[in-house]
Parts: structure tokens; C-alpha cells; sequence
């Protein structure tokens, strides 16, 4: 996690009440799989990120997570839901929801810009152990 | 409200764990200010919605609400934030939160194309009184 990646403290604002350029906040990352918060709504972040190869499997037992992808193409594996495909593919202006406590892995085809929401404080690896790719929560640009 | 435009009831699935194409989804919606849920998130809902001029000025006491432009133009009036600005204007790719509590008026400068994020329940037009812009909850495309 490099240290020179910009991030900031959680504005007084919350990111609310004002526009919110997503392209131009996620272009600003340096780093991959290390996500931004730009904006709260209750108690859910919007979340920027890059992403960039295969992640690991994992899953959110209390919430589910939604995914919309801003550039470039995302597979999600999805494992242990018969009525679901075992595969989500995901473009520009496609989105997805996880179930909470659905194992699922997402793949960065290239370089993918992603917004994630979900409730503040989920941990990107999911329940757990943390491991060298958990990323440092509450992280905002 | 016209009858003839299309909407179902929830689906079992509550749209997770499938890709959403959101232009798709909004491009098959016939009227303007007829939110159309696609998916849910715990107990919140994704809803595309197709805009054209002003709505009326409203507050949601409760919770705060997402506006994510996907085309077109839209604008915001905000009353009573005196650290805002008096007008947020957003684009495809950009987002704004609207705080609970906080009176707005959404205007779309032509066609726009919005993805909406609340919890269910969300009356488009505010707390109290319902009006003849007030729209069904809980249809679905």
C-alpha cells in the first residue's frame, strides 16, 4: 500500500451536497484494489477504486455489496448459489449486487474503474483474517 | 401515469446476483418521474428513472438520497445549506448526495437519465401530503 497514495480524513461534509466527478476521483488513485471513499449516504459509502487482475475469494456475511462499473470489464465469480450464473461479467453502466454471504471473487479484465457501495465499515477481503490485501477502511478523496 | 408502462412486481431474486445493464434498463421505461426499482441492497433500492423539467421542492426527513446521472443534464436546487451551493449540477458520471432534511429540487435541461439509491419506502415527493407527481413505490423493469 503505497504511502504516497493520495487520501484524506472523512470530510465535515461527508462528500454530501455537492457534485461528484466519479471518473475524476478514481482517476486520482495511484494504487489498485485500494478503495476511496467519496461520499456517504446514512450509513453507506460510495467507494472508488482501480482494480487489476484477480482478487481473492471472499465474503460479507452481514451485507450485501453492489458493484457498478465505471470503465473497463469485471468478472465476479459467484460460488454456491444454484439460481445464479457462476459468472457475472460486467461492463460500463452494469452493475451487480452480491447477497450478503454469498462467496464471491472479483477479476479485473486489464485495468477496471469501479464504484462500490456498501455500509461503512465492510472489510474488502471480506469476514475474518486479514491478509496482505486488506485495505485500510474510511479512506477518502 | 401511463398505464402501459412497463413494471412487474419484485422479483425473487431482488435483481442480486445478475448484471444490470442501467441504460438498458432506464431506455425501456415509456413516462418521466416513473421510478423503476432494478435491484435492492439490504433494504435499499437501485431505481432508474427518465426526467424532463422541474419537480416540485421536497424533503426526506428520514434519509438522506442519491441522485447518479447516467445522461443527460440535471440540476439541483438546494434551500437552507449555507455551506452548499444554491444549485448542484451534475452530468453523466457524476453523483450528489442530497442530505436528510435538506429541501431540493431536481430540473432536468432536456432528457436526463437518473439511477436513484434510497431505502425503500421513499415517497418521490417528500414527506407528507401526496400530489398528483407522487409515484408508485416498488415497480420494477
Amino acid at each position: 500500500m503505497p504511502l504516497s497514495n493520495p487520501s484524506a480524513p472523512a470530510p465535515d461534509d461527508r462528500g454530501q451536497c455537492k457534485t461528484i466527478d466519479l471518473g475524476r476521483k478514481v482517476a486520482a488513485i495511484e494504487g489498485f484494489w485500494q478503495p476511496r471513499v467519496v461520499a456517504e449516504m446514512n450509513d453507506y459509502q460510495f467507494k472508488v477504486v482501480k482494480l487489476e487482475g484477480d482478487f481473492v475469494w471472499h465474503a460479507h456475511a452481514d451485507t450485501d455489496e453492489t458493484f457498478l462499473v465505471l470503465d473497463g470489464e469485471l468478472e465476479i465469480d459467484i460460488r454456491g448459489v444454484p439460481s445464479a450464473a457462476p459468472m457475472l461479467s460486467l461492463r460500463a453502466g452494469q452493475m451487480a449486487v452480491v447477497p450478503k454471504g454469498v462467496e464471491h471473487r472479483p477479476r479485473a479484465l486489464g485495468e477496471v474503474k469501479v464504484l462500490l457501495i456498501e455500509p461503512r465499515g465492510v472489510v474488502n477481503t471480506g469476514d475474518g483474517v486479514r491478509t496482505e490485501r486488506t485495505a485500510q477502511n474510511d479512506r477518502w478523496i
